[in-house]
């Protein structure tokens, strides 16, 4: 029996007239799909046909909730309150969980995006409201963390069930974090290299540092990005890769609605 | 044993820095709230709040969805296509099912906003829509309609619960629609005058027109304003003529959050 | 000495993350650009961005207002008062102005976008809205019109320089108006075709209908687009057809800060 | 010959439907008006009512520009790049020039407002930012500062005229700059003794810290605001104490549009 992983990117990250990246082709590629709630990108239009799309493929559908900060694409840190944070996440899940009732699925993952995730990582605070937000909506929510830092500590107070990601195409720092993007090296340009050490890293178990160290973490999936053409041929050659390497690509959630969905209409 | 009804009103429609509305005042006269959901006002810290204040009251919680258009506040005709339609309504139900949860309650109606509800009530599509839309998301959620109009029978081809409602302080028009806002005598001041008609109203089961007729309608809920203080004091006297009159003043739907959020979280 | 013609396009459509069309080619293309100014598309990154590019390639730079609808792109008719809508249309010309100024530049003129233009176009109040905006903030600013139409009645009572402006890519209707987007032959595709037409509409100064009349009309500028490669081919076959004519290609105003500037910096 | 004093005070912080803060009863007490340009509050229809009843009553007419973020009234501290910072404030400059210009007024000066005021009297580029806006749209506009701060040298680096302000409610820090919120005795609440203390400031051309030292300063404006009655309240008994001091009480600057207007209809 092979061993099992998931693949995940971000989708639905247009707006009313405008389009970013080649969600078609993503779908083909990812098993997972971290859905844009309109506060940073999408709208319900989007929304319902990402998840339409996705549900189609057997793509898993999870919430990628941001900031309310359209213009900055959520890359801003906005200083709200914990308790501010909580309701902005829990309101995007829900907008989800709607929009993928009207596409005949559910939403079984949540994932913060850009500054809401950094911030998750490093503030215990906004984690525990981002974890609250979560299980206060559906505890059966998976939440998709980065091993090691605060979001993970934080789902599982909130006895989440977990699931650990590591990055393609993102060099790891000594503490087992992501190296910042300024540093040398810190970000992998070549797809062929980028599905090599994804590969190592999945079949070993672990993250591999700037400085040679191997960290041994839980991988349960792969970030993967779609915004241009570069990266769509990296998410291609990460996924063959990995099924080279004899490992069954499934997402780790069945959003299809079936039973479930029928006795539980809102969720 | 008394006879049953229900007052309703728009809450929650404060945005960001800004406030609209008693509401505090509106919660003690009320027995059912249409919440706004964060298009043509609201936002998730108002969300939560209001439906943490209308579940320690007793007070149903209902979504109030609007056209994307929050310095028109919702006024505005969008020509939008019945499938987008459909799917801002959705997102904006979910959104406070996820909001009410977090407040320990749950969604139990949807009531129309503002030139949406206009539409649902001419327009045979729009009216679809909106009830694919509650239909879609948990079809046992209530549509609150006026009786005779679009937005009645687009509710009942879809099988929904429906809740009649009459205003408080509109006349009403030869064909059983609202006199229009502008025409003599459409819209009633005086809380008093407002007040007893509100009562004979119930009591008959009908509704008066400015030409004098009687048209038999069954009358759910009463909506009533809270934007200035008039308004809360002209609320106030038809909740006392309905007492008076001895009508048992009750929610149509139970929002408080029991067993069935426990099984499924997300509604 | 050869006459004398416009080439004008909707540019800088772009929003925070978003781009819209290729900006960089159609500059190379034009002589006159209209410039979103926020409420329908554009930011003010974009617009100081767009009016340096123009600038330096000697490209005229005119706002180009629109309907507070971002997420609609301003195709929605907003039933605004024409009082809201002259106001609407001031503060984006300002704002452009602004920006053109930290871009060394200045705004030379005006021309609606979107649902706007088409009401512009159709009714006279909303017209006269839109050419007392445009004479309160600068009296010299040039309004693009389409001959025939309420905006350009409007524009000569309210003592405004008019440029009339054609289609490339649009068919006429036997009044003179563009015929609807829906039917047969409304819309052009063949870059060579439309070349071919828009060099003798500008030769003969007039339009050519559906139904083969011929209407006289002034012809200042062609209005060309840039969404995608083949508006762009078509754009560029316009212009190389009207060279090939004989015509000389310059904006219909001159839109580098001189000394105008230097004594009216607000301008 | 009496001294001369300014009272300046936020309005126009409305939004749509929304309200705040009573600016009829600020027009009649302050000297100066310092406007939201739509930005963190504010629309172009009250911008334009704004600059028409400041007008009336010879109150100077200034943009107040703040964060692009309307839901945290540009509270929220928003990282971004310095030049993306100037020209924001410059959009938002122009944008309310030319809502004074259909007002009749014009706009002679500019105050940042909230988190951009804050940034920009730390961070020596943001102050940058803020004074090349201003000097980029129009050198001629005045910048109001608080004085010993980054925006005041920024300010003189740019060559700007400067207004500097104390505030009427808040106690001063011993390095001169305001005492932090939080801290004991930071805001004063009683009017009297905030009249009394402005009275003696303005007076004696110096601040007084919470530790009793005695800064001099410049003084050309003096904060209200006009947010609750209570407000309102202390900004009467402050224009009451400089008055019954002796002082003048008119604007820095004479927003009325007069000949110059007519000229540079833009500015």
């Amino acid at each position: 029996m092979s061993a099992r992983i998931d693949l995940n990117a971000d989708l639905g990250e247009g707006f009313g007239p405008w389009q970013l990246g080649d969600d078609a082709a993503l779908l083909d590629i990812v098993t997972s799909a971290n859905v844009a709630c309109g506060f940073h990108a999408g709208d319900p239009d989007i929304m319902v046909e990402t998840a339409a799309a996705a549900r189609v493929r057997g793509v898993a559908i999870g919430a990628h909730p941001g900031f309310f900060d359209l213009r900055g694409f959520g890359r801003n840190r906005i200083q709200e309150s914990p308790r501010r944070i909580e309701r902005d996440i829990a309101y995007q899940i829900g907008a989800l969980q709607a929009c993928a009732a009207l596409a005949g699925a559910r939403v079984t993952h949540v994932k913060a995006h850009g500054a809401l995730a950094n911030l998750s990582n490093e503030d215990e605070a906004v984690a525990d409201a981002l974890a609250r937000a979560v299980a206060g909506v559906d505890p059966s929510l998976v939440l998709v963390v980065m091993p090691g830092l605060a979001a993970e500590r934080a789902g599982a107070r909130a006895g989440l069930t977990l699931v650990r990601e590591i990055y393609a195409d993102r060099a790891y720092a000594e503490d087992g974090g992501l190296a910042p993007r300024g540093s040398p090296g810190a970000v992998i340009h070549a797809a062929e290299e980028a599905a090599a050490r994804v590969a190592r890293m999945v079949g070993e178990g672990a993250v591999f540092t700037i400085g040679g160290r191997r960290i041994p973490v839980t991988v349960d999936t792969v970030c993967v990005h779609g915004d241009n053409p570069e990266a769509i041929a990296m998410a291609r050659a990460v996924r063959m890769a990995l099924e080279f390497a004899g490992f069954s690509l499934r997402p780790f959630a069945d959003s299809s609605a079936g039973s479930f969905a029928k006795t539980c209409p809102g969720s």
